[in-house]
């Protein structure tokens, strides 16, 4: 081959091409380094490239390369609680001084004793109580600031890293090989929406517009110095999870994915949406197997139960990743 | 200059160049023909080259460029009424035959024949009633469907034409001028969500995740071959007008727009909100003054009032569109 281009037109007409046809998948490395060989590799490897080959039967219109992935559990880890419930609970230490009451109120005189386990105790309801004090009543950009400023500080209990530190390597590298594919990836999650958007953009990738969740009311409202504010009010608006998933892909994006991936039976109607579409599609779960690296939990957990959706992805052959046998390693820290 | 690229290398640097400098403006051509030389044009010129120049105190970094509109009467016509309304007048024409009840029952029996003076006296009551039954009670994709069918077949009163051609010529432009410049163009529509999604993107160059509107409620279900389906329920789910257009901006993008362009009161909220950020921005009304090309309407129509807006646009200098005066012409047809 020439190492030479003769004309100008020439050199737009290869920087048309090039424009056009998506990077083909890397020949000369592999993208997924920290996924063992194996059916479940080869699987996502061959649909990608599949899904980026016009002539296959597999191909799908770029503009249609919609993915979504559930959050956590499936990018990051979900153990010992949500994340967004710890950040919860050092959010009561963090505003008490503003609310005196507290030392002698249910739920949130244990959370300032540190005493987890009574707040466990309290059930869902106490839960509840301390989500809706600690996310609502703040405008908008106070909200972010207190989760950028947590993000930056906390550390998970077991790791004694940032929390943006517990993400998998393995769900980073796919994220990458699916923008190197030209897929426009969605984080589709239970947890409230604005408080992965101050962080998703920096640790995944993902951009605050393509980052669905559960929300809440917010109102249109003027701050102390006159400035438009949104005010989050303390009601819910909407339940990103389970049904609700494929409900807000529709509200969000307005087309069908053809890529999914979850990780317990919160995301099971989301596959089945993805999966009842026409063409090639692609339907994914992590299973947590792996008690060392990570935690081992399935069937019998409260958080992230997977059970009916492992019985669904098995019958329907979806992918189901082995976290102890498919992931070469877990986090990005060694 | 040489025309000749000597090595692979300098040939894939100037491919990065390229990708990583969006198109500069053209120089060489007028990227806003349909709009006359003055004030507004120029304004809008030096916004985007300000934004797009890094050396200006303008300058927007690329993923903050975000840019709002909404849609009728600022990207195409509204008159003699929504074409929303339209459609559903229409749909109550398709629907009939399953509705033989339809034919004795107010509103829809002044529908069906064809007496549109006696919908209007029904007033908003009757017009919601039709609303209602044309746009819930499917599932959303055939809604989406019916919403192609018409576009497909139906015309404007007036030109005789594609609802679809009644698009403003400088609008579109002015899309392609900020697209090339790399905004992120959404729509923020009083209109619902659906009805613009079935053809934002073949219209506007506009896809369906980039277009945000009053919803309905959907519920997941199971049609009837067992297949998932969403159910478009008889319920309103979000309002996005007026202080509801902030609401939604922050909801479905999680960023602050640099750059709103709207023709009425009902975007005055996202105006404000626009306005309210720091650094450079861009704020912009369509005024509909031209009575002869396009249609004449502000502070004393029912459909479009323009109003409080027009008084804050005047107060705060943004950018007031005079059609009459500012564009060259309305309409891509002749």
């Amino acid at each position: 081959m020439k190492n030479t281009v003769r004309t100008w037109l020439q050199l737009w007409l290869l920087v048309l091409l090039l424009a056009a046809q998506p990077a083909a998948m890397a020949q000369s490395g592999d993208s997924l380094p920290s996924w063992n060989d194996g059916a479940v590799k080869q699987g996502i490897e061959a649909f990608v490239r599949q899904a980026t080959t016009a002539s296959s039967a597999g191909w799908v219109p770029g503009a249609e390369r919609i993915a979504v992935f559930d959050n956590d559990g499936t990018l990051w880890s979900e153990q010992p609680m949500y994340f967004q419930f710890l950040f919860a609970l050092d959010q009561v230490k963090a505003m008490a001084p503003a609310h005196p009451e507290w030392k002698t109120t249910a739920p949130f005189d244990a959370v300032l004793a540190g005493d987890v386990k009574a707040v466990l105790a309290g059930g869902d309801k106490g839960m509840a109580q301390i989500l809706m004090a600690t996310h609502t009543g703040m405008d908008t950009e106070q909200f972010s600031q207190s989760v950028s400023a947590w993000v930056a500080s906390a550390r998970h209990p077991r790791s004694g890293r940032p929390f943006t530190d517990m993400v998998y390597q393995p769900m980073l590298e796919l994220l990458a090989l699916l923008r190197e594919n030209g897929f426009k990836i969605y984080i589709v999650s239970g947890g409230t929406v604005e408080f992965m958007r101050a962080w998703s953009e920096r640790v995944y990738g993902i951009p605050p517009e393509q980052v669905i969740g559960t929300s809440f009311v917010t109102r249109f409202d003027r701050g102390a110095d006159g400035r438009p504010v949104l005010r989050r009010e303390a009601k819910l608006d909407f339940l990103d999870d389970g049904p609700g998933k494929p409900v807000a892909i529709q509200k969000y994006i307005g087309r069908r994915p053809v890529f999914a991936f979850g990780n317990s039976d919160g995301d099971l109607q989301m596959l089945q949406w993805t999966a009842a579409g026409p063409g090639a599609r692609f339907m994914g779960l992590v299973h947590h197997t792996d008690g060392e690296r990570e935690w081992a939990y399935d069937r019998a957990s409260s958080i992230g139960r997977l059970d009916k959706a492992l019985d669904e992805a098995t019958a329907r052959r979806w992918t189901v990743v082995d976290m102890k046998r498919d992931w070469k390693r877990v986090y990005p820290f060694p």
